[in-house]
């Protein structure tokens, strides 16, 4: 391959109108009216970007914007028609990504309120709980919060110590906080604004003459504040204080002492309490129980990737424009030209390219990957029948592009805030706010490695039921010694994808790296290679170890790389879906050399394992480099384009650097 | 090479204290009283770190901590006994890292007043500046602020638009901000305590029968503020407001209005102008000459990445003990053992270890590589005369330390919020404060990648004169164009090292990974290698491109790459020396298996570049990754002897999270 060097001396080139709306209509997707819809809400005053660090201030400022959009209506589509609501899925979840590009702070409110405990009440409750609380909570007449994590256990929710004993004698749950560890922490809203929390606990209960016993974590709800905002008895509330962001939002702390709630309280879906203190529940696997409970509160996990992907794409709005603006050093005249051409652009250097480009053509390629998923999430919660499988595929994925998606918005908008120097570091420019603030996305709604973890296990496993529940160490051992049934389901892109295969000329090792047929298989041979040699090293340690600790430890960073393959592939074949549905010539082609760039990215960033494992020869490999370099200089003039692509609202740019 | 499982189910061992001491001796290096003396002035009440997010009082309290250390004489180390110091420039620049350990905001304060304003002076000044400031500097009697940064112009200095215009009929500069990207920016200071400013502009001047002109940026010391704070006639300052970080430290903007200063307050050491307007210097290139200047002002890149290493110390001392308390998920008994082992310490897992193990070493590494140029720094601003090379060399390794530092810096302390879960995002843990106050770093005192390009220019140009006051453009123009002399010369451990070489037995292919004498042949071979081909294929460029912006964007990312492996072959050779001056034999044993997994960590990040050019196999590629497992695993026990070697005083460990 001859190594032919562009012309890179490009001025700026004016973004084509057409272009960037095909391309912003193609990523706005499926729901693309209610993002304009949100766009258009953000015009007002009160969601103009600020920076308000006292945290009484932000907490009264947040509840305001929330309060605005509850009067908007903006609620309702989280909420089954019959329950008072809507019920439009995918667009709630849009909604709430959307806000991130405003204040994520506002995102995480409405986040807690209306999709974590809302979305508790509409999923694990049955009709009392829909009758009396949906609408107040659609309303915020009843402020909620989510008390899952505890001082002890955040990642092992099963774990959790807080109690809830059933009292037959006064048809009552006994809240408890039994130990330290086991008080509730880091929860939004409980410092200040919630009056009620969905808990979740240890049920524990007897039935006639049964010895009482714990019948695994169910969620509670639980009255912690009254009108005034005082704590109810029993019942002390704390606050985190300062966090690396969020100020908007009241973190805080809760400890239970015999709290009284009664038995209604359970929100009794999935397992109910008869009066007699009797446990009844359709599912008899508590593990299987408890998972299935938790998997409809999926919706949280898809929002915080979703919210993380929107405050990127601002992020790299910002920085692209200002590379487009900055210039530093001379650029000296070409031969025989006696002008003096000034100062360059930094975005016309190799460097800053490949410092921008490469994130922005991922940002795009996983919020691809993120409208299928609530595409799939969209359908399979307004489905009348699902199937099981489906809901477990749905919840590994969700699993695995938040921890995609948040992992990308950490490292993206840090290098946005580099990439603009000192003028980056003010606040007045946004960049330092929108990291600080996702910063914590990387922990919450699970922290990133355990749930790329999930996604290991759920492929490894093929979605064995008995798994559920089961400690990282016990599904291992489990995956070691059953036969390995590794399933690669195709996403929705199945149908594209069998036909770019299909109709590829060349072999892997001689095709051009910009053919798509090859990068796909790229992708999908390095998954299942390293699925399947994952199984067999789980298989060996296994046999070889006496401590199945010692077995899991071995195999670990091999499995999170499988689980991560899987992803990127997964994310690939969404962005050809992408470029697939969209309408204008232009924008395709567009779309499309940028996904060369994410596809090569992703095989530059693991090009080791490639060559090690023969996927790739050593020259071929060069070629990879140098390819990622072509597809930054041939992307260089359509800078703005891609950013106008992302579809922030000036509104929200608020960056004052940008002239 | 048998991939044996070690035994990873570990209990937490004590520290050893004789072990730890001696590592942290060792670590302390050449001015280990400075840092006792610190560690011992931070353990006041005062220095306790604190969370002050209001300006105005997070300004107030760091200067009253400034005013602590004046009165306890902490900064006459930095300036000559001639001048009213001790002379003791390691000292000085130590004693401004050590803060960093308890404040960030302190440390930049420190190192604005002391190194910049006060370096200004002592390097740039001659005797009549010497008499009337030094003390008073020293003494905090004068505050000044180091006006060099300007809106438009940051990483090319040589670019400022301030203006210096000499009036020969009143005998006196006028200061003036011409356009509006020549005010001043970002100047720590320049909001409200500076009363006095260093300003660096281009000075305009005409001898008898000249016509005006520019001389290049030179350094005048202009008053700003009168007594009670407000602006001087002529000066207006604003305030840079919120930051990202570091609310200590009052970062402003400076425009000038023809304001008039005497001809005396030119710092006047490298250049002077007469009465009567005439100029003269000591220095005839106007290049040389200003970066002359610009280099007896290194100091302030050295404390930069010395500060940057310390702040990251502390914050894997907190994330790698909060590893060691916190437990998550269950471990199952081995088999045929009936006790129930209880949950897993956090530190145990695998990827745990991976996380912060290679952290831990590439901190020690850096340090022993911060310490050797610390010393080197000391002795050539010390030394009667100064090999202008040895100058030279000592402005790169600056550059290409800082880079490497505040890299370092950004993504470990990161990780170890991340590490820390939730609880890392709480305020009260610090981990965030020590992110967000570092951030800047990477773009401060020159952006990483100016810097690491500055490391390139100087490889690559064997420190030719003709190159200093060249853009990136001409610089490598110049590199092609000239015979290529690559100079590699050793560092401070060069005996050490060819002894090292020197005793080898096996070659490099099959010598074993945990061989020192093959990890220093790999990275010096890489080195070598990407600077011979980055001068080939510049040539090659230069020759096939019409425009040489074109030529040097082709190799850009190449040259990068060569100053990076240089940088890293410096840092290892530190660390081997660092181990030889280890008095122990038992911490000499723990630092050697370190330097292991630093060696193995970095070769394992740039593993596709040593398949690719074959410095390494395929199979041996593999042995890396399994190389640093085997040493995670096998410094698993040593975690709390490793970061009580960190020396972080425990009165500024200051986590609530640790029990």
């Amino acid at each position: 391959m001859a190594t032919t060097v562009q012309q890179t001396t490009v001025q700026q080139t004016p973004p084509d109108p057409t272009t960037a709306d095909h391309v912003r209509i193609t990523l706005d997707g499926r729901w693309r009216e209610v993002r304009d819809g949100v766009r258009d809400a953000l015009l007002r005053d009160e969601f103009a970007p600020h920076h308000t660090p006292d945290l009484r201030e932000a907490r009264a400022k947040t509840l305001a914007q929330l309060r605005l959009l509850a009067e908007s209506g903006y609620a309702a589509n989280g909420f089954a028609a019959e329950h008072g609501g809507t019920g439009d899925v995918g667009a709630a979840v849009t909604s709430i990504e959307m806000l991130a590009m405003s204040d994520l702070s506002l995102m995480v409110k409405a986040g807690v309120q209306w999709g974590l405990f809302g979305g508790a009440i509409e999923n694990l409750g049955t009709a009392r709980h829909h009758e009396r609380y949906v609408r107040p909570t659609i309303d915020l007449d009843v402020l909620g919060c989510f008390a899952m994590t505890e001082t002890g256990h955040g990642s092992d929710v099963q774990s959790l110590q807080t109690t809830a004993t059933y009292d037959a004698a006064t048809g009552e749950f006994v809240i408890d906080t039994p130990v330290p560890p086991a008080r509730k922490d880091y929860i939004g809203g409980a410092a200040e604004h919630a009056r009620m929390a969905a808990v979740f606990a240890q049920l524990i209960t007897a039935g006639p003459g049964e010895e009482p016993e714990s019948k695994g974590v169910h969620c509670f709800l639980v009255p912690i504040r009254d009108e005034d905002g005082a704590d109810l008895p029993g019942v002390t509330t704390s606050d985190c204080g300062v966090k690396g962001g969020l100020p908007g939002v009241d973190n805080g702390r809760i400890v239970f002492d015999h709290v009284r709630v009664p038995r209604v309280n359970l929100l009794n879906r999935y397992a109910d309490v008869a009066e007699d203190g009797s446990y009844s529940s359709p599912i008899d696997s508590p593990g299987r129980r408890f998972f299935t409970m938790v998997g409809t509160l999926v919706r949280g996990r898809v929002t915080v990737g979703g919210a993380a992907g929107a405050a990127t794409r601002v992020a790299l709005s910002i920085a692209a424009r200002y590379a487009l603006q900055r210039k530093q050093f001379d650029r000296p005249a070409p031969k025989g030209d006696a002008t003096a051409p000034g100062e360059v652009l930094i975005m016309d250097y190799l460097v800053h390219q490949r410092r921008l480009l490469p994130l922005i053509a991922t940002s795009y390629a996983l919020a691809f990957a993120q409208n299928e998923l609530v595409g799939r999430l969209h359908d399979i919660q307004t489905a009348e029948n699902v199937d099981h499988r489906d809901q477990r595929e749905l919840e590994a994925r969700a699993a695995g592009l938040k921890a995609a998606n948040t992992r990308h918005a950490t490292r993206a908008i840090q290098e946005c805030r580099e990439a603009c120097g000192g003028a980056g570091y003010l606040t007045e420019n946004r960049l330092v706010a929108l990291r600080a603030d996702t910063d914590v996305f990387t922990t919450f709604e699970g922290d990133n490695h355990v749930l790329t973890q999930l996604v290991a296990k759920e492929l490894l496993t093929a979605y064995a039921d008995e798994v559920q529940g089961m400690s990282p160490v016990e599904w291992m051992r489990f995956a070691a010694t059953t036969v390995s049934d590794i399933v690669k389901k195709r996403t929705a892109a199945q149908q594209i994808i069998q036909t770019i295969l299909d109709t590829r000329q060349d072999n892997e090792e001689d095709g051009s790296l910009f053919n798509r047929g090859t990068q796909l298989t790229m992708f999908g041979d390095r998954e299942e290679y390293l699925l399947s040699t994952a199984a067999r090293r789980l298989q060996g340690a296994s046999r070889r170890e006496d401590d199945p600790f010692d077995a899991f430890n071995f195999v670990q960073d091999h499995v999170l790389h499988a689980a991560e393959a899987h992803v990127d592939r997964v994310v690939l074949e969404a962005f050809v879906a992408g470029i697939e549905s969209c309408a204008d010539e232009q924008a395709r082609r567009l779309l499309s050399d940028l996904c060369d760039l994410y596809a090569l990215t992703v095989i530059e960033n693991d090009k080791a394992w490639f060559i090690e494992h023969r996927h790739l020869s050593v020259e071929r490999a060069k070629a990879v480099t140098r390819g990622v370099n072509e597809r930054c200089r041939s992307l260089r003039p359509h800078v703005l384009t891609l950013v106008e692509g992302f579809g922030v609202p000036e509104s929200v740019l608020g960056a004052a650097m940008l002239t």
